[in-house]
C-alpha cells in the first residue's frame, strides 16, 4: 500500500501543476471529456504499478477497450471528475482499484486539490490521511443526504428514469448532491458524509477504487436488486447499509 | 472592507470548531435546518457590524422577519449550506451582501473550511483570496457548466417544473453540479468555475453577498425574465453574460 501511496503523490502532482491551468479539451462523447492530463497521470501510474504488481491486469480509462473483468485487475481512473478538473472544481481525484476473483480487495483515491488520500485494504479498514473513517449511523432517509450523478448519455435524452427517480429521492431525503465524481462521492459515503450514493451507468475504473473504501468503513454496496455490485455492473448503490433497502426500494418504485 | 473581512475570518473560527463536530440539529421546515453554530455566528457578526455600519439595517437569517428590502440593508447569512455543515461536506460558507437603493454595493462570502475569502465593492474589481477574480468567456451553453439548487418546497412536490427544466439542462450543457451552498455557487461563477448557475425560492441572505462578487467579476444577475433581480425575488439567475438569453430560454420553454 506504502508504494501505491507514493506513486499516487507523485501523480497528484501532474494534477496540481494543470488545475488552474487552461486546458486542451478533447470529446470522447458529446459530454465527456478528456485532457492531456488524464493521458499523462494513466500512463505514469501504468509505469509505476506494472512492475509492483506484474501478475494483474491493468485497466486504464483511457486506453481500456469494451468491457473487461479479469482474475486480477487494477482499474486506475487517472482523473476522475474530468469536467471538474477542466472547470476547476476541487472535486477530482485520481482512483485506483485492485479486484481479485470479482471482489475489490484494496482501493485508493487521491483528491491532490484538497489534500485528500483515501485507502483501504480489505479487511484493513478504510482511512482518510491516516485516520480512520466509517460510514455515517443514520437509520431513516429523511435524514439523509444523498449524492448521485447523471449518465452521459442523457444528453441523447436516453434516461427519462433518472429524472424522476431524482424527484422521489428530493422528496424523500434532505438532499441530493451532484458534485461530479464517482470515486469521491463513493468516499465521501464511506466517511459519513453522505448517506448513500447511488448512480447509473458507470464504468469499472470510476468506481474499482472507492468500493473497497466503503465496505471497510462498514457501508454496503450492491446492484440494483440488491444482490452483489459487479464491476462491469450498469448500476451502483453505496450507502450507510442502514438505510440501503429502503433507498433502492425509493429508486425503484 | 478590511473590518468586514476581520470580523468573518473570526466567525469563520467558529464554523471550523463546528464543522467536524457532531451539531445538534433543530428544523426550520422539514429539511430546513438550523444548529447552534448557525445562531452563534450571526450573533457574533451583528454584534462586530452594527456599530461600524449604523446606518444600515442588519437583516439575518436566524432573526428575519419576513421579506425586507430596507434602504440600506446589511444581509447575512452566518452558515450558507447549513446541511452541508451538518454533514461535513466542505462547501459551507459565511455570506454577507450590503444592498444601498436596491443595488449590490459590497459583498463577502468566506468558506472557512476551504479558505476561501471572496469579496468585492461595487467598482473595484472580485477578488478570491486577494486574486482578482473574473467569470467564463464560454459562449455555448453546451460547453457550460451549470450550478443550481433545489428548492425546500420540492419536498412537497410543489416545483414539478424543477425536474423538467433539469433535463433541458442535463441535454443541452455539459452538466449540472448541485453543491449546496447558493453563496458559493454564486461565487464560483464569479470565478469562473461554473459558467452559470440558477435557482428558485431563494432568500436575500443566500444571496445578497454573492450578487456584487458576480457582477464586479464581469457577470450578469438577472430576474427569470431577464430583467433587475430584486433581492426579494424568487428566481435568480447569474451567468458569465455571455451565455445568459440562452440559459434563460433553456430553463423557460
Amino acid at each position: 500500500m506504502e508504494a501505491l501511496i507514493k506513486a499516487a503523490l507523485e501523480a497528484g502532482e501532474i494534477i496540481k501543476d494543470g488545475f488552474k491551468k487552461n486546458k486542451e479539451v478533447k470529446y470522447k462523447g458529446s459530454i465527456d471529456l478528456v485532457t492531456e492530463y488524464d493521458v499523462a497521470v494513466e500512463n505514469f501510474l501504468k509505469k509505476k504499478l506494472a512492475p509492483l504488481f506484474p501478475s494483474h491486469t491493468i485497466i486504464g480509462e483511457e486506453s481500456a477497450t469494451g468491457k473487461e473483468e479479469p482474475e486480477k485487475a487494477i482499474y486506475i481512473d487517472p482523473i476522475d471528475g474530468t469536467t471538474n478538473f477542466v472547470h476547476a472544481f476541487p472535486f477530482t481525484a485520481i482512483s485506483i482499484g485492485f479486484y481479485e476473483n470479482g471482489e475489490a480487495v484494496r482501493g485508493l483515491v487521491y483528491n491532490p486539490v484538497l489534500d485528500e488520500m483515501f485507502c483501504a485494504e480489505k479487511g484493513a479498514g478504510a482511512f482518510l490521511n491516516n485516520e480512520r473513517i466509517k460510514v455515517s449511523e443514520t437509520s431513516e432517509t429523511k435524514k439523509s443526504l444523498i449524492a448521485t450523478g447523471f449518465p452521459y448519455s442523457i444528453v441523447e435524452r436516453k434516461c427519462p428514469d433518472v429524472l424522476s427517480m431524482l424527484g422521489r429521492v428530493l422528496s424523500g431525503t434532505r438532499g441530493i448532491r451532484r458534485a461530479g465524481s464517482a470515486a469521491l462521492d463513493l468516499c465521501y459515503t464511506a466517511k459519513g458524509t453522505f448517506d448513500c450514493y447511488y448512480e447509473f451507468n458507470l464504468k469499472p475504473w470510476d468506481v474499482a477504487g472507492g468500493i473497497c473504501i466503503v465496505q471497510e468503513a462498514g457501508g454496503k454496496v450492491t446492484a440494483l436488486n440488491g444482490g452483489k455490485h459487479r464491476i462491469t455492473g450498469d448500476f451502483i448503490m453505496a450507502s450507510n447499509g442502514l438505510i440501503h433497502e429502503d433507498m433502492l426500494e425509493m429508486i425503484k418504485c
